[in-house]
């Protein structure tokens, strides 16, 4: 058990989620059981917050707002894209030192991972005395260590959702549909659009991810040989594909900046389904094709939690508590899925373990093709979405025959 | 009641809603209550599957399924664009007459109620008894007569929805965010986008639909004026927006090509949010600027019906079954709202009334600026998206006093 007296600090940062705001309330809800916190803070903005003394007392919030609060997609405190440096470290420790903070819990993907793991070397440079804990959110799916990660479970429940109406309405309306998913390097999200199919000539028929080199020509081709079979085509695709030299495809279109981070603006645009909805107009015979970007809905839409999802968001951020408080030490909260039907366990693990690493999807999930997934990654991906999943219905009436 | 012996046939057309399989079950369901009615048979992809000849016996379908179906977004019988002239007409009589069918009902929006007159017409002039009933849906909610249509509600419940997310992840990391909402002469579910407001700087901040002319300068300046209060500002546009001379300012872009209709592509593509974006991106400072088009999943997305727009959908099928059979008249049904709280009336008015004919939002609806919607439009509005609405939370802790 840890006797360090102090307070808590919690913040949110990189990309909200759909269930980020639960683990908030894990953490905040469950520090308050233990007599070491003497208030539970949150920062605002994450480390912007921090800099800038911006905390909120999280101690004199109702634990009934709490919870409404963890039911409402996107970080409630406010999150950041910033990436500290030595000097902001050192400006950060200061506040928390003034703060008498010595619990710092950072709720974020591998960017935020990288952050934290920063802040506690500073921490044991400056002999201060902070427990760090990384609790996991990527709707991306991209930490490693995990199984899965929280957020990840309802942005894929909004994609299968999307892809199951799109592939009833490209049905009633044929042509070739494009659907681009978010996912920078790691293709799970767009992959979970094959949660959408039930009959056998259901979407989407092509799956294109990052981990697999993209062709154009080869893409023409895919898609041509779908619309012969099918009369109609529905692909999903991330928008990290990239070409065999790893350039993503977008960035071959137009020059779209960076963040602090480094990483291209993938996100809030059109352009790369628009991009491939002009190919294959230039180069089949196709008349009617379409293309949405989902977007920000991935991981915004409200009313679009994974039951399951948020369950373990909840935990992640209660079991970061615990083994802060019970066992004294820092870390990352990671998932492990340690049982043939689904189940979790959670454990710690040492931040540089997680820090700027990324997860790319095993390669039993991709068929050879590389344009679809596997049956592996269907039995991966489906507990995931939670059950009252949607299921979508056809007409099975018989043919009248002709009198003409 | 009408003593008109034969087969009735129903057919869908045109853009596919959430709803629109309630109204096809509603019609089949409340059809088979009448010893007129011989056989209940569906044409597939509209009028397209008459003159195919291509019919499925719903008659021979459970009534479970029908209640599945009735609870799957899209078209279910499939749909068309194609827009009968009159050897169209004529060849459909043939097959009509084959089959001995004297009850034709329609499934679609203001294209789909035309090509009922121009079918009805020809009957007349074939002297082949044939009652003609429209009945209403369109997410666009532009039909004549119709206080609101059904779909409408549904994709208004997606659109606030997806804005109520999209204001918490704005909030999160500011910049600003356009959404793209479908509507190509009709503001109306552009506008929905208000209902996603709760709190005083919740967005969107500025809506712009197709009644008021968009200026691309003004535009700029009430962004600038936004952001400068808030840090941030969330847009809800049309993808039918118009300049002053009534050119939608998507071709102001590219060629989009057009439809049997004669319609502009608009859908399907990012274009127009790219081009605002691109546009904020030269003329004012702003950093992080995002565009989403929400596209189909407006119309189609799993799990997102509002339960008033269910419940009538399948009513103005009933409803015109029972005008057809009880009264035995022609007819578009439409529905009124005859009271100050909410409630609805049926009605059939002749099919002229709505044929073609556009709808537009009441100018009591739209602010005097042209930038947003008025308490007025939020009355009419928010019955629609139904009971068991969504709700956002925000944290209410009070602020930490600094100490450096």
């Amino acid at each position: 058990m840890s006797k360090l007296k102090g307070k808590l600090l919690v913040a949110q940062g990189g990309g909200p989620t759909a269930v980020i705001n639960q683990s908030l309330a894990g953490v905040a809800l469950e520090a308050r059981k233990f007599t070491q916190v003497e208030r539970v803070y949150g920062a605002v903005h994450g480390v912007e917050g921090i800099v800038n003394e911006d905390f909120l007392d999280l101690s004199r919030e109702t634990s009934h707002n709490l919870e409404c609060v963890a039911s409402s997609p996107c970080s409630a405190l406010l999150s950041t894209r910033v990436k500290p440096d030595h000097d902001y470290c050192m400006r950060m420790f200061e506040v928390l030192k003034a703060h008498d903070i010595r619990y710092f819990f950072y709720i974020g993907g591998n960017d935020s991972s990288d952050t934290l793991r920063i802040v506690n070397a500073a921490a044991d440079d400056a002999n201060y005395e902070l427990r760090c804990v990384h609790v996991p959110k990527t709707i991306d799916n991209d930490l490693v260590e995990n199984d899965h990660t929280p957020g990840f479970g309802s942005a894929a429940r909004f994609v299968s959702r999307a892809f199951m109406g799109i592939n009833q309405d490209n049905r009633a309306l044929k042509g070739v549909y494009i659907g681009v998913v978010m996912g920078r390097h790691a293709g799970f999200l767009t992959a979970s659009a094959c949660l959408a199919k039930k009959y056998v000539d259901d979407g989407p028929h092509l799956v294109y991810v990052p981990e697999r080199a993209f062709s154009l020509e080869q893409f023409v081709t895919d898609v041509e040989r779908v619309y012969a079979e099918f009369g109609r085509c529905v692909i999903a695709v991330s928008e990290g594909i990239q070409d065999a030299a790893g350039n993503p495809i977008m960035t071959t279109l137009k020059d779209m900046g960076a963040d602090a981070h480094g990483n291209v603006q993938l996100s809030g645009t059109g352009a790369l389904g628009d991009l491939l909805m002009d190919h294959l107009k230039q180069k089949t015979s196709i008349q009617r094709v379409r293309a949405d970007t989902f977007g920000y809905l991935q991981r915004s839409f409200m009313g679009n939690v994974s039951p399951r999802d948020a369950h373990e968001a909840r935990e992640v951020g209660e079991k970061g508590v615990q083994a802060a408080m019970w066992d004294n030490i820092d870390g990352s909260v990671v998932i492990r899925r340690p049982v043939l039907n689904y189940g979790v366990d959670y454990e710690l693990v040492p931040l540089e373990n997680v820090a700027g690493k990324t997860k790319h999807m095993d390669p039993s999930f991709i068929n050879a093709e590389g344009n679809g997934v596997t049956l592996a990654f269907h039995n991966y991906a489906r507990p995931l979405v939670g059950d009252s999943f949607h299921e979508a219905f056809r007409l099975r009436a018989p043919r009248v025959p002709k009198r003409s």
